[in-house]
Parts: structure tokens; sequence; C-alpha cells
């Protein structure tokens, strides 16, 4: 689905994720994906916590998750995440790989948007972002 | 999507729920989608731990959730569920609305796949189950 | 410890809620402690999330949890509560039961504190509830 | 309290574990701990979920938690931790430290209890381990 990615994040299975039936919970995959894209839109010289601060609210409108392989205790995994815009609208593409083996574990896509003044709005410093994050891809 | 529903469980938000946004946070709702799922299977005779206990493992497949309206602190709510079979894949339709004004807050739909020796399979215990609930379907 | 609760709040463990061990994870019992504790201010005219939007933080200063026996799977049980006050500290004891069976799941002792301006304080508003609790104690 | 730890782990906030009050959540300290416990109980040869498969359940049975400082969104911390054995009772001394200014955020104390066919014991692998454990600390 794509091409190429835009950024990566590692992470390892804590036992406290798990449910009882000894995988990480479908929830949690939720968490890691989310956790992934707040450290992502920090190298493109945004933050969540801090655009909210400032009216900034930027949702999850859509979640779209295709669960290959479990994740369980002590696996160390991958989030890997490619952002396309349609309009208003922010694609985030987030495949997780089991490590080392690379087994893929969740196909996800979510669709998420940002809300300013109680408007969807592409605001200008998302947009410059966008910006910054492509001609980070035209380098590689 | 669901002409009716097969059955329905009402929440209220507990705080610790809730993000730094103040709603409650997206992978949450996959928490009270499968709880209402649980207590479901409950009432046609399934029961998702001692099945697991017997070899049989149920599994999440797919994942589409259309977030509306954020819940908060506070704020009641009811996930209601409709159940559809498609060959070894069974489709719940939940949606979430929040009381007492019935607004929509989530649109989800759950794939679910039952394994059982290694191999997806539709049990002779699950099959029983499914009909018992469309037994009770034409009842109402 | 409390000879008499002032507040009971029932609750069924969810399937999410444990762990790999097949019992409630321990960290989700603070969760419902403070659901409990939450819901019973209310009963006194205070509302957690109201009083930290208009700049009231009560935190939690200590925790001390003593684990008796786990819940799992299914169980439903009751959160008891008893509320002291030792100046400008709030003292919770809080007991967990098991249903139908009233076994002791947990003995916890939560010590939380008000913070208006930087400063620790028992408000007007917070000093007029717990009388407010006082009198019905008398009551009863 | 603990002259010298044992094992240390960095940690960074993961924004889905703040609450509405924009801080770490109480109960995910807990998290912290526990991911931490079973981290550091691998670099002396036990593995948590390993053990419970073969019957071992390892059980926390008390909890001591002093809050100082609140984590929030973004703070990176470490755990560390030291542990004793008293009999049949291994207490866990774990303090939290923000990074990088290393203000102290949380003491705890976690008492664990091993369960082998039903009856608290000291098995002769987690004995082992203790020794090996203390083998190390000389050696420092």
């Amino acid at each position: 689905m794509a091409a190429q990615y835009d950024y990566e994040l590692e992470f390892t299975v804590r036992d406290y994720e798990c449910d009882l039936q000894g995988h990480v919970n479908n929830s949690v995959y939720q968490n890691y994906l989310e956790h992934t894209r707040h450290e992502f839109i920090k190298t493109i010289g945004l933050d969540f916590k801090e655009m909210f601060d400032r009216g900034m609210i930027n949702v999850v409108a859509r979640v779209e998750l295709a669960y290959k392989t479990p994740l369980a205790s002590g696996d160390r995994f991958v989030v890997k995440l490619h952002l396309e815009q349609e309009g208003v609208k922010f694609l985030f593409y987030q495949d997780i790989f089991r490590l080392p083996d690379n087994k893929l574990c969740l196909k996800g896509k979510v669709t998420s948007t940002s809300i300013v003044n109680g408007r969807l709005t592409v605001s200008d410093e998302i947009a410059k972002a966008v910006e910054r994050l492509k001609a980070a891809r035209e380098k590689q």
C-alpha cells in the first residue's frame, strides 16, 4: 500500500497489554498507532498536546485495521507510517511488523482531520509541516 | 445499516478513559465494543473466556470504526449490536449512541473468526448459538 | 477498618481488563477505585472534571493497595468507600468485594489533596460537600 | 530508601496515557512499574509469562505508591528498581525520575509472592536468580 514509509518507531510488547488469550488486546494496537503518529508529527514540527492547548483539535475520523498476526509477551515490533493528504483529510497508513522476522501483524489506515474554531481546516502550520515532509521525501 | 439490533448494553464514561483532549480516547471505544460482544454472546450461550480455555480461539480479523461525536466525562451511552454471518466470518455491526439524546457517536463493524486446532471453523457450538439467535429474532 | 461505608458501586469485570494470567491486571483496580471516587463525590455535589475546568485540581498523593483475591472474567463485584478528612488530606478507604459471595478482593487507601492556585487547600466548596456527607451519615 | 538500584529502564510518556487533567493517569504508573519488573527479572534469568505457562504464578500482594510530581505529555523518565527478599516475599522498591532533570515523580514499593501448586513458595529457580543478582551486585 505504501511504496515508501515516512517514519518508523520500535516498541516492545508490555505484559499488561496482553489479555487473557495471551496476546496483545485488539484495542492496544490503536495505542501503538496513536503514539507512532504523535511521535512522527514531532519530526515535522507539530506537537499534538501543544496544538490542543492552542485550540487546534486533531481528531480521528475513521480507523480501519486488519489484524494479521497477533503480538505476544516479549515480542519486539516496528510501526511503519506513510502519510497522504486528501483535501482536509490526512490518511495515515500504518503497518506493524514483528521483529526480527518482519512478519506483518497489522495493516492500518487512520483518517484524521483538524478542527479550528469548530471548522475542519488545514491550518498554515499543518500545511507547512506537510511541505517539509514532501521536501524530506524528495531528498531520499 | 442494521435494520434491527440484536442486543444493547448501557455504559457510563469513566474519567480515566478520557485523554488529554477531555474526550474518550479512540482506542477505548474498542474496549466498549469488545465488552458488548462478550456480554452479547453470553445471551446466546457462549462465553469468550470459557471457549478459550477449551481451545476455541475467537479472534478479531478486521475493525472499521467511524467516529462521529466524541464521548466525554460523565456521558452515558448505549452500544447496539447486530450480528451477520458470512461463511466462517461473523460481522458485528456495533453502533454507539449517547444518552439520553441518542446522538450517534460511533459506527463500527468488527469481523471475527473462530479458530479450532489452528483452522478457521464454525464449530457446532457456535452454529447452534446462531440458530438460537435467529429463532429469537423471529419471535420479536 | 471502615465501620460504615459512605458509598458503594457495582461493576462487572470486562475481559479486556484481564491480563495473560487470566485475572484483572493489578493496575486496573486503581481504575475501579478512581471511578468509584468520582461517582461518589457527585453524590455530595462535586464533579472531578468540572472542578478541573475551574482550576481546582484534585490529585492523588498516596495509594496503598492490599490484593487479597484476584478478580477474573465474568466476576461481578462492589467497591465500597468510606471517607475521612485529616486537615488538607482526604483519605478514601476503598474495599472491593466479589459478588455474590462477598469475598474480599482488595483493601485500598487512597490519599488525595486539592490544589487551587498552586496551593494545597480545602476550598469552601469541598468543605461544604464534606458537611453534607456528615449530615447524611447522621441521618442513617 | 535504596542505597543502590539493581536495574533501570527508560520510557517516554505516550499521550494516550494522560487523562483529562493532562497528566499521566495514576493507574498507568503501575503499568510502568510492572513492565520494569518484568524486564528486570529477565536480566536474572526469569520470564513472567513463561513461568506462568509452567504453573508458577507470581502475584502482587501489596502496592504502596507516593505520587510526588506528575508526568505529562512528552516527558521522558526512568524507573529505577531495587529488590529485597524477606522470606517468601519479594519487595521491589521502584522510583520514577523525570529526565533530564531527575525530578522524583513517584516512590513505590511493590510486594510480590510466588505461588506453586496453590502454595506460597520460593522455587529453586527463583532462589538461583536471586543468587545471581547478589553476585552481580558484589561485582559492582
